[in-house]
Order: C-alpha cells, then sequence, then structure tokens
C-alpha cells in the first residue's frame, strides 16, 4: 500500500492522526512525542468528548465520596498535551475512516463543520461504548451510566437532588460492585439484580457464591439470575422502579453497570479487521492486521490471552496505558510489542477484595484444556498477627502437565494483590508444583508461614499427582 | 554405605530420626507420617527446649504486645505431635551423630541419662544459634537476645519489671528493627545502634538510607557505622549502657539482634559436609551431599540462590517449612524438591515496609554480574484514591541481556507484599522488559494504571537498552 500519493503534508515531517484523546490514545501521542521531537513528527489527536487521559475506573470512587474532585480523575489535560506539541482537537469526532487515501474525516461536535485530515500512520483508539440494555425506561431521567466523566457528573447531579435512598445497580460485574459500594458509601439501601447465577460472573460460580454471601453481609440486597425486563417512570417521568419478569424493586435511582463493547463503527466501515469479540485485530506491535501504517490500542481492540490462546476484549486502563506506549514507540520508529494478557483483575465491594487471573473453569474446557482445581481457606498475615484476615484461594491447573491456568481469590484486606502472584506464574508458564517453591515474602504481619497462594498450589499439584492419567 | 547391619529395630519397620523439634524437623516428621503409617514407619524426633514448632519470627510481636499470648506462637505442641504417632522426646539433646554406625547419642537434659538411638533415615534439622558478640557485659542481667521462646519471656519479664524507658538495640536488620518497632510500641526510647553503613544491609546503602531516615522519622535514634564495644553495667550487676569507641548509650534493656549462624556443631564432628557460611550443604531432595539416608533443612543449612548460582545462608521459617515438606516426603519414599531461593524478605518498622528480593550490588559484583540500576518512587493505589502512600522500588538488571536481577522496595502500606511479583519473576529469570507487559492487577484502590514495579521495569529497561555494549 502506497499511502504517499495521498499526503497533503508539506515537506518531510511525517503526521501521526490519533483517534480518542482518552488512555490509549493520547499514551500513544505522548510516547511517540517523547521520542520524535515536533520537527520530525507532527501529531493530530481528536476527542470528541470534554475529557483527555482521564480515569474512567475512578469514577466509582468520585461517585462514592472517596475522590473529592473530578479533576483528580485526569492524568492530563488537554492543555497540558498541547503544551508537548499534540495539536489535540477537543470536541471533535472522526467520522470516517479513508483506508485507500491515508485520510481521516473529522467533524467539530458543536459547529458541525467537517474537514479531511490526511495521515502518514494512524492511531485508533475509539474505546468502548457501554452495553445498554433494550427496554423501556432506560433513558428516563435517574437511569445512568458510568463511562465516562460526563456520565458520573449527571449521576452525582442526580444523587445531590434526589430525596429518596433507594438504588438499584443492574449488573454484578466490576462495574456493578463497585458502584453498589459507591452507594452504600453515600447511604442508600443498595440492591443488585444480576442475570448471572451469582455476582462476578468473571469469576467461578462457587467464588461468585462467596461475593454474593459478603455483599449480603455488608446489607446489599442480591437477586441473582433475574433479567431486568423494565425500567419503570412514575407521572414526573423520573424513574421509580426497575422490574423483571416476577418482582418490583423500587427505585429512586438505577445504574446500569452492564459492561462494555469495543467501540468499532468507524473501523468496521473502513473495512478493518474485527475478531469475535467486534474488536480491531492488531499484531504483537499493536499494528492492525494487515496494515503498516495504522495502529490500534485500548478498549476498541481484542487481545491474545496467553493462556488459553485465544483472543479476548477486555476494557482497562492499565491494558490500554501499555498499548498507547507500545503504539507510540513504534509509530517513532522505536520498537515494542504488547505480547498479551492473563486475564488479571481485581476490584473490592467495602472491605471484599476479589481478583481473578487467568481462565475459570468455562474458560478452560472451552480452550479445549482439561484441568483439576483446589480451593483452599487461609489468612491474610500469620494467623496470631492481629488483623489477619481470611481469604479463599481456588486454582486450576492443567491435567498431568499441572501447568498454572487459573486463580481465584475472594478476601478481606491483603487479598487482591496476591493475585499478582499467580499473573506472573501463568506470564512465565510455571506448573503449580513449582510455584510450592516460590521464595515469596514472608513475615508474619505480611503472610502466614505459607502464603495463601503456596497453600493452593500444594492442594492443586495433589490433585493434579492424584490424576489417574 | 551399607547401614543396614547397625540396625537396631527389629521386622521389617523403618526409623526415621529427626534431630530439632522446630519448624524444618517436625514439618519433615509431619508429612512423612501422612505418607507413611506407624506401622511402616517409626519416627522419634529429639528437641533439647520446651517447644516445638514455634514461630520465631513471631517473638517480636509477642514482645511488642500485638501477640498476646506465647502459646499462639506455637503452630503445633508436643503433645499435638505425639497424638499423630511421633515418638517426641522433649528436653533430650542429641549430643553425637555416629554415621557410620547410622545411629544417634542422646541426653535427657534434666536427668543427663545418654543413649543411642539408631536410625534408618535421619533429618538434621538443628536450626541456627544467634551470634553473640564477643565483649564484656552481654551475659548481664538486661541483656537479651531473642532467638527461642524462652528468650522471649524473658525479654518480657525484663520488660515488665525495669522502670526505666530506655532500650538500645544492637544490630539494625530484621530482628533489629523488628524488635525497634516492639520496643517503641511498649513505650520505649529507643536506640539501634548498627555497625554498617545504614540499616538493613539486606538492602544497597541508598536504599537503606530511606530506612534510616523513616526510621528516624518514628523517633528511633539511629546510630549506624558504629561498632558497639562493651556492655556497661551498674553497681547491681545489671545492664547500664552500650558503649561504643566514642559514645555511650544509656540503657534500661539491651536487645542483641545481630544475626545467627547454621548450628552444624553436631554436623561438623560427624564429617558431614559443610559450605562456606558453615551451614549443611544438601542436593535438591535436601539430602545431605553424598549420604543417601541423611537428610538437612532450615537454618543449619545452606542454600542454593537461584540468581547468583552460589550458595547462601537463609535463617527463615518459611524456607525451613518447605524444607520440611520435602525432606517428609522424600523420607517417606515419594519425590520432592526444593529448588532454591532468590532471596526474598520482607519486614516492618510500624507502617514502614521493606522488601527485597535477588541480588543486591555488591551480590551481584560478587557473582561477577555486571548490571545496570533504575530507582523509582510511585504510590501503592491511584494517586487520587484515599491513603495512596509513596514507595521507592530500585530495580537492578543484568547489563545488555536485560534479566531481572533484583528488586528492593521501601515504602508504606501495600509496598512490602509487591516484591513478590519481582520474586516470581526472578525464579521465571524474566528479563525486566518481559516485565513491562506484566498483566498485574489492577484497579484504583489496589494499584496506580502502572504499577510500580512496572514503572522501575520501565525505567530499568532503557537503562539496559541505553548501554553501549
Amino acid at each position: 500500500m502506497n499511502m504517499s500519493a495521498a499526503r497533503d503534508v508539506s515537506g518531510p515531517r511525517e503526521r501521526l492522526v490519533v483517534i480518542g484523546g482518552d488512555a490509549a490514545g493520547m499514551s500513544a501521542a505522548s510516547q511517540a512525542r517523547r521520542l520524535r521531537s515536533a520537527e520530525e513528527l507532527e501529531i493530530v489527536a481528536f476527542e470528541r468528548g470534554h475529557f483527555t487521559s482521564f480515569s474512567a475506573c475512578g469514577i466509582p470512587y468520585w461517585v462514592g465520596g472517596d475522590v473529592d474532585d473530578r479533576d483528580q480523575l485526569i492524568a492530563r489535560s488537554p492543555e497540558e498535551h498541547r503544551a508537548r506539541d499534540i495539536d489535540l482537537r477537543m470536541r471533535t469526532e472522526v467520522t470516517e475512516i479513508d483506508v485507500a487515501r491515508g485520510r481521516v474525516r473529522a467533524r467539530d461536535v458543536d459547529s458541525g463543520d467537517e474537514y479531511w485530515t490526511s495521515y502518514d500512520k494512524l492511531v485508533i483508539a475509539t474505546g468502548a461504548r457501554p452495553i445498554r440494555p433494550d427496554m423501556p425506561g432506560t433513558d428516563a431521567p435517574g437511569v445512568h451510566g458510568v463511562q465516562t466523566l460526563d456520565d458520573g457528573q449527571a449521576l452525582i447531579d442526580t444523587l445531590t437532588r434526589t430525596r429518596g435512598r433507594r438504588a438499584v445497580v443492574v449488573g454484578a460485574g466490576y462495574i456493578g460492585v463497585e458502584m453498589a459500594e459507591a452507594l452504600i458509601n453515600r447511604g442508600y439501601e443498595v440492591t443488585v439484580v444480576n442475570r448471572g447465577s451469582e455476582p462476578m460472573s468473571t469469576l467461578d460460580p462457587d467464588m461468585g457464591r462467596l461475593v454474593h454471601e459478603a455483599m449480603e453481609g455488608l446489607g446489599i440486597t442480591m437477586v441473582d439470575d433475574t433479567e431486568v425486563t423494565k425500567i419503570l417512570t412514575g407521572e414526573d417521568g423520573r424513574v421509580r422502579a426497575v422490574a423483571t419478569e416476577d418482582a418490583e424493586y423500587p427505585a429512586d435511582v438505577v445504574v446500569l453497570g452492564i459492561g462494555v463493547r469495543p467501540e468499532t463503527t468507524l473501523a468496521r466501515a473502513a473495512g478493518l479487521p474485527l475478531g469475535d469479540h467486534g474488536g480491531l485485530l492488531t499484531d504483537l506491535a499493536m499494528r492492525v492486521r494487515g496494515h503498516e501504517n495504522i495502529w490500534a490500542g485500548g478498549d476498541c481492540v481484542e487481545v491474545l490471552d496467553l493462556v488459553s490462546g485465544q483472543e479476548r476484549h477486555i476494557a482497562l486502563g492499565t491494558h490500554a496505558n501499555k498499548h498507547g506506549q507500545v503504539i507510540g514507540t513504534n509509530a517513532a520508529g522505536g520498537y515494542a510489542t504488547f505480547p498479551g494478557v492473563v486475564g488479571t483483575a481485581v476490584s473490592k465491594v467495602c472491605d471484599l477484595e476479589i481478583a481473578r487471573t487467568g481462565l475459570r473453569e468455562k474458560d478452560a474446557r472451552r480452550a479445549g484444556l482439561q484441568y483439576v482445581t483446589a480451593t483452599i481457606e487461609s489468612t491474610s498475615r500469620a494467623g496470631y498477627y492481629p488483623n489477619s484476615s481470611s481469604m479463599t484461594v481456588k486454582m486450576l491447573a492443567e491435567r498431568r502437565t499441572g501447568r498454572l491456568l487459573g486463580v481465584q481469590i475472594v478476601g478481606r484486606e491483603g487479598a487482591g494483590k496476591r493475585v499478582d502472584i499467580a499473573a506472573v506464574a501463568l506470564t512465565a508458564g510455571m506448573t503449580v508444583e513449582q510455584m510450592v517453591s516460590l521464595d515469596l515474602g514472608y513475615a508474619p504481619p505480611f503472610s502466614p508461614v505459607w502464603d495463601p497462594v503456596l497453600v493452593a498450589a500444594r492442594k492443586a499439584t495433589k490433585a493434579v499427582n492424584a490424576g489417574t492419567s
């Protein structure tokens, strides 16, 4: 593909165009700028919203009152980006990618003006869009998503205005459980309605059950196995309840936390390759497959799961930042790769910590892997040390080879980040027997003499060895 | 070596003799019993002290008042061991190992009676002995080691009786800093006298400096680069001060925390192989080298450092427990190995957390490795999340190859156990560039979007790549 004919830049300076001003896009732009001066590389970035480089993951803590101010969630403002010679065009939506001619069409959201901008190199970082259930009432006042800072502000405004104290959260994944905490912290009676058999479907149901019980212990009403059919409004048009097949749950405010899908409308229209989950497909350098000069990263791409060998879609700021770093390096003529993920995630609801990495049982089955499981209970510190709290660790290992396949942890303080031990072990392809010997940090305030992850590895090793063939 | 001639057991039942009733010895005994019934394997264990299977690491927290009761530090009492068909002989010291005839001589400490017991299989778990400085006054009332539960009780008795509130801790390694915290918690004015240039010589001096400053911030008087020459006593014979070349530090109580050496007097006399650090040398199955039926583990052995390829002596309960597990499995006819350590250790002084794994700069030099270093500051949680605290991470990577060589972390809550990420990466032989892509748990209450360990890995990668050759 010879794109030089399509260039409208004069002189030898290359132009890098970035679509999307959040974590992946602006990390890419910043990293490219670090490596190449403005004389060498022009960088134009388009963002359709009001903000750049914000932490969507931080919204629940802003809504819940742990974070005082919206601006704390903004890692770098448009002005800061511009001060680094990035031509950042806010409130400007890219409406078309013309791959053949190497240009994008942009529209000023406020004025409606449209124009074409050519690129030598293109970064697609269009993020994800929240799944909005297809049912009546989702647009009623008092019903909120929590994807953007604008969403967060709208929810906070509603919470400030609303007298009633009944909140319903639809969905019990990461966003759902974190929003449940936020609403508890603001003094609401919280009901979580979830169509899965247990909350946190990113865990196996037996571990999800522990989350269910712990959330009930925190005073949250958990309604599992239940599809929301309708959001009911009152005479004032505001939300008044969430309806399911069998029941109505009165609600003064409703938060939709059902998850997100890759935002790849533009990429699809441009004929770029998408995977089974609707995300862009890239190579290890984060280049869109088959396209020398187009990169993509963040919530709009699929990533390789190193454990299953299959592509997945995971919307997570930490990946988006890494993608941006890799893309910026490569777009500036350097070399970096993003080898893939092992599927690590951690969350909390009040003092309950929830973590997972690798494959669940059903992921392993889907990947054609046979496995054994081991579940243990242990404590975060030596049993005799004050404030030692219990945790449950579940481990999956491949049948016969004993290769670690996944770990799930539910517990209190000190439980969540222990998943990192397993994340590194998964990346390294360790067996559970190798893990038993891991030289982990031990002292009574930090761990029992056998760290809970090692106790699980011991039990998993036994299960592997007990397998007949 | 044919040892069957030396057996004095009748019938086919084998006898396993264990010397030492603490972590390594009793873990070995327990594991062997799990795998082999009393009909198949007789187990005789000798312990010269009053306690079995106690947590020496827990003593500072008992002295400091975090742990109420001595018995909480005992994982398993003599009665519990005996209930599992282990013939445990308390207050019985082994005085000789007769390898040629496959027997040990034991002495009842109270009665003085001596007798020989033959073995088919022998486990040496004689632990370590505290280094007692060779200077006047170390035996004076008010001067205490903290190696055994009896030591801990004696110190607590002194603290309870003593009116004065001035404590001097000699040594600033793990025991020293943990005892400093214990004494602070009991309301003492604490001075730590340390002959190294900074406290925590298990860290590089630049990181030790941070510990020095933080300990001073906690109100502890730090005296570095200073050798204690004498312990001064008053007219009542009790300690009254600690003297150095230049000064005297008044002391109502003195705690010696200078470290330990392998207790291998018996092994040496028996002609068993010892290493440069005075510890027993074993193979990967924890068998004493050259001896089919003798195993050794815990604080009396040297272990292979997987990073330097050299033997080290590390007295740590977590290793002792793993050794015991491996020995018990092998002595019972199973198969297990202890591949070695990477040198992970974690400690705390009040809210300061100190961790290290792998090689320090001087270890790397000694091992013939050339390296680059990177030191970064970051936070335990997202910067905007409440109670986010700062930490410093130092990383060593091999020149050119970029292989991770070591990590040191000093910070507050959430700093210490992050060293586990590096411990697993070291075990797997990862490069710092590979670490940059690690899929670690991220959510604002748990980590910034780039975990501090990843930030250090990024900087170390740059340093490796900047190397000219």
